[in-house]
């Protein structure tokens, strides 16, 4: 079995028993696993040695909140809004539409694309979302599509109530036949708890029955106003509750007291113009923060995660490490996936080799250099998925 | 000759006679130069044929503030500020030792790695500055060095006053033996009018100077305070003031009546967290802006065009084509390269044939996408310097 070795890494950071970094390290790979990590000088022999040039290395991003099958584009209506229309949720009919109308070929490929852009800078594990289809027939195919390219995939049957079929009709086929029928493809059960969208005993009601077909929890909430989502997400144990735009101090309090980890989303806040959430005081408080990217076609079209940790850093008051955390070791945690043999977000002997090399000597550079593609190489279970260019000048 | 058919082009931007997006155009390039641009179903034959695969095309960015003529790093005292102390000029001094300390081959090797790295996304033009020598033998160094990399260079002696020299003394030296001897090699003077570095009678002691010598004016004005700097060099007629975070009304008034740009440097606003400058109010009055990245590696170690493009119209209120003329056009304006046969920023038959193709239908996903590397292709003076991938799914 061949073993790779990587060497020249001036920057490590492995998120596993603290977020320091370590300077002149060195990583084995074998079979998708790590081997061994340790200072250079004392690397082991192996088959393939890789030498990254005085470069930064760390763990992928672990993106926990996209929305990749869909089809169409709302490019016009992003226009609109940076010409100062409001958004509202019902935008997302428009997406629906256009979804409704692909085929599953069509949907997979536009999903397998944008899972590839986001490959090609530094994402390694990837939770996508239904929530596009809305009917029986589109939404067990929304599944089907997004289990073909995610890690890890959530029903968000409950996006909004759809055009055509009453409130009380969709939530009964959302907890019914819909839900059978996505069961086999997804892990989480999710819901928009917004005004425009569910209220907090619907968001309830789909989440006691996603966790009856034995679904994780996630949550949309408090994005557009106090909608009450945060707090059910800590009662009802969900993993995550994303958006938390708006939190009053006993949202900021639950959040802390629980495992529940609040996934923020600047991407989105600035295409929607809403204010960041308080970053610095969920932290202050104790509560876990996660960073993702939000990827779909209506509010923040972009699959980015560097461009999310530099905001996080410029915008929210977020040091690097803090950044980088809650981009790996503190997204895995808002999927379940922090602890245990199949854990992401984090370097240890015996766990996944899914890790990324900067094209700059410090993790400092993603915030540091806004906008500079500096994603030069990526391992996903021990393979090469980026190539990268020259050693970085001294 | 060979000439070259550019076809596929599903979005136009010229910016010749307007602002306008133009669909199913063709372009064809000859001898460094735009021979013909039209409909594509009247595009005449050609040498080479390259189709874009219904991607967007527009003027490659003209970068018309850079400080790229520097040594060693910043990245620790960038830490140190988002974790909340406070920008103030003199860590410049900091670069000023490094560059000092460097050879110009490494000056150089720095620079030219900057401006590769800026080309590769979609900057076809660029400014560059001196600034981090400041004694005699250093500004002469790094004026050589920046005109081995840029396309226009301009004499930033008036950075800071070194440590080491008085302030009377330093002045003389910049308007004497320093500024002749960097003449040769720059065709602007600038000077940093602000606290900490120069104040007006300073600063205009220094652009008239500079006139004298026949360079054309720029001014690093109203930064980090009201300077002054603004309203100097609209007295003076300076081609640029570039900063403007805060203005007066009689500032703006000012810009508005004049022929001098205001150059607005987001990225570099977000790194030191000063409130943006207020660019819709400036164009609402009528005054010409630019967007530049002011790449240096104390305030803005970014050589993102596209960044500074998305963070103009997600948080500055500017629409997505004047943030581009702002990054194209207006920017040519701001080095008086807007005109005549060797005008830059703007497509037109006869002119430079200096362009670029997104990985995206319109114009509209630079800012729809933030963060994404969007450049697919790059032409300066019909030289093709990225290369691309594959055609855009329909």
């Amino acid at each position: 079995m061949t073993t790779e070795l990587i060497t020249g890494i001036r920057e490590l950071t492995t998120q596993a028993d603290d977020r320091a970094r370590r300077h002149d390290a060195a990583l084995v790979i074998e079979a998708g696993r790590i081997l061994w990590i340790g200072p250079a000088a004392r690397a082991p022999a192996a088959g393939l040695r890789t030498d990254v040039g005085g470069r930064a290395l760390l763990p992928g991003w672990v993106d926990t909140h996209t929305h990749l099958v869909f089809a169409g584009d709302r490019a016009a209506e992003f226009e609109a809004r940076m010409a100062g229309q409001a958004y509202a949720a019902g935008g997302i009919n428009t997406t629906v539409a256009a979804t409704r109308a692909a085929t599953e070929e069509q949907l997979v490929a536009t999903a397998a694309r944008l899972r590839g852009e986001a490959a090609a800078q530094g994402t390694t594990f990837l939770e996508t979302k239904t929530g596009y289809g809305l009917d029986l027939a589109s939404e067990t195919r929304s599944a089907r599509a997004a289990a073909s390219v995610a890690d890890v995939v959530t029903f968000l049957g409950a996006h909004i109530v759809p055009p055509g079929i009453g409130r009380r009709d969709y939530l009964d086929l959302v907890t019914g036949s819909m839900l059978a029928a996505v069961a086999p493809h997804v892990q989480f059960i999710d819901a928009f708890c917004e005004v425009g969208a569910f209220d907090v005993e619907e968001t309830r009601e789909v989440l006691l029955a996603g966790r009856a077909a034995g679904l994780g929890l996630r949550v949309h909430g408090n994005q557009l106003g106090f909608s009450g989502g945060v707090r059910l997400a800590v009662e009802l144990g969900a993993a995550s509750v994303d958006h938390c735009n708006h939190l009053e101090s006993a949202d900021v309090d639950a959040l802390a007291a629980s495992d529940t980890v609040a996934t923020l989303l600047p991407a989105c806040d600035l295409s929607t113009r809403q204010p960041f959430p308080p970053a610095r005081r969920l932290l202050d408080a104790g509560a876990h923060i996660a960073l993702a990217t939000n990827c779909n076609p209506g509010t923040s079209y972009t699959t980015s995660m560097p461009f999310c940790v530099a905001t996080a850093v410029l915008q929210m008051g977020l040091t690097v490490e803090e950044a980088v955390w809650a981009a790996t070791r503190g997204a895995a945690r808002a999927v379940g996936r922090e602890q245990g043999v199949d854990a992401v977000g984090s370097l240890r002997v015996g766990g996944r080799a899914d890790l990324q090399v900067l094209d700059a000597p410090s993790v400092a550079h993603l915030a540091y250099r806004p906008g500079v593609p500096l994603t030069w190489g990526v391992w996903r279970q021990g393979v090469r998925v980026g190539r990268g260019s020259q050693p970085l000048p001294a």
